[in-house]
């Protein structure tokens, strides 16, 4: 792996082995992270995680929301597969956060501090800052803030701490790379943008240079 | 499978496949179901699902909490497996609990109405009402609710519908199999006092008649 300066975590919600691995073997090195979820697990076995990291940092996009004991067990079946950083809910409550952190056996740990679903306005955004103090608090690596809500990440931004804070909802749902960044975003997730794209590492170095 | 008439949902939170599907072969006809998580799936494989089915109906403990698209790609995964249902969080909000609910393939959804871990106190368990409200508006089967915590559960009882209650928090985590049925619960959901047990069967038998 070359000394990487993006800021662009792939979301690769693939779930053909092949197709994952050859993807990631071109764009591995270009961007910061590639993150996956429970869909890519499911189809490829838990081991796809290590596999992957061969070509860059891993995220499991896990949205771990479930109780200590679980919790728990989770981390130690993903700690075998080393990856870079795991994503947890945070509203699940201090107890399993706290399993979590207590568990994390070297990985980072993020949390959802927001989502970029609308729906998630009901329940999940409005406890964003009590969400973040939470994080903060337990000693998480980072927080994930919506990518295509500028005032809401602004606002997530100016209380975040040293967390930084990950970005869903940009390209497919509606954010933008440069406006979330503006916003205060870190680190900013793109998924259907890069995977359906004919040319996914041009599209990345455009990006960048956007 | 006997034509079973127990109320009783086996948690098995077992990593080890030959020992999950040795007990699942003992107990699979005593019980309503068998409840497997993350933990079981990450370390046997999702196909782990489908060899369960041959001893009980198998519950999904996935408690998905991701936006729509996400959640769609779980469920494609899942239902190649065949499970009798899926438990998904609901706090994510009704754009996410549509789309499972447009994509359950003939699975059915148990929503999260509220958790029995005390750091659910916070966020979760005080929007109990308005989310049995949401489950029961998309048509899911059953909730989730604390057979730890009486009062709740009860509260939950007279508005749940036509929904059933699945009751985790028995044994280990402090509620007792009778004090949740007679507050409302439908089916009890113990996990590690069966499963750490060494005479699981006599264990189940014996709570029934108690």
């Amino acid at each position: 792996m070359t000394d990487r300066t993006s800021n662009i975590v792939a979301s690769l919600d693939i779930v053909e082995e092949k197709r994952l691995l050859d993807l990631s073997q071109e764009i591995g090195d270009s961007v910061f992270a590639i993150k996956i979820n429970w869909p890519t697990i499911l189809a490829c076995g838990k081991q796809i995680i290590s596999k992957l990291g061969k070509y860059s940092r891993i995220i499991c996009d896990l949205k771990i929301a479930d109780v200590p004991n679980t919790v728990n067990l989770i981390m130690k079946q993903i700690e075998t597969e080393k990856p870079y950083a795991v994503i947890t809910h945070l509203f699940t409550g201090e107890d399993s956060l706290k399993t979590l952190m207590d568990n994390e056996g070297g990985i980072r740990v993020i949390g959802v501090a927001s989502m970029s679903n609308s729906g998630a306005k009901k329940y999940l955004n409005p406890n964003y800052a009590s969400l973040i103090k939470d994080a903060n608090s337990a000693g998480c690596y980072g927080i994930v803030g919506p990518g295509n809500d500028y005032k809401l990440l602004s606002e997530m931004s100016k209380i975040k701490g040293n967390m930084k804070i990950f970005c869903p909802g940009i390209g497919a749902q509606g954010g933008n790379y440069r406006g979330a960044m503006n916003s205060g975003g870190d680190y900013m997730i793109i998924g259907r943008s890069i995977y359906e794209n004919p040319s996914p590492l041009k599209y990345i170095l455009n990006l960048e240079k956007s």
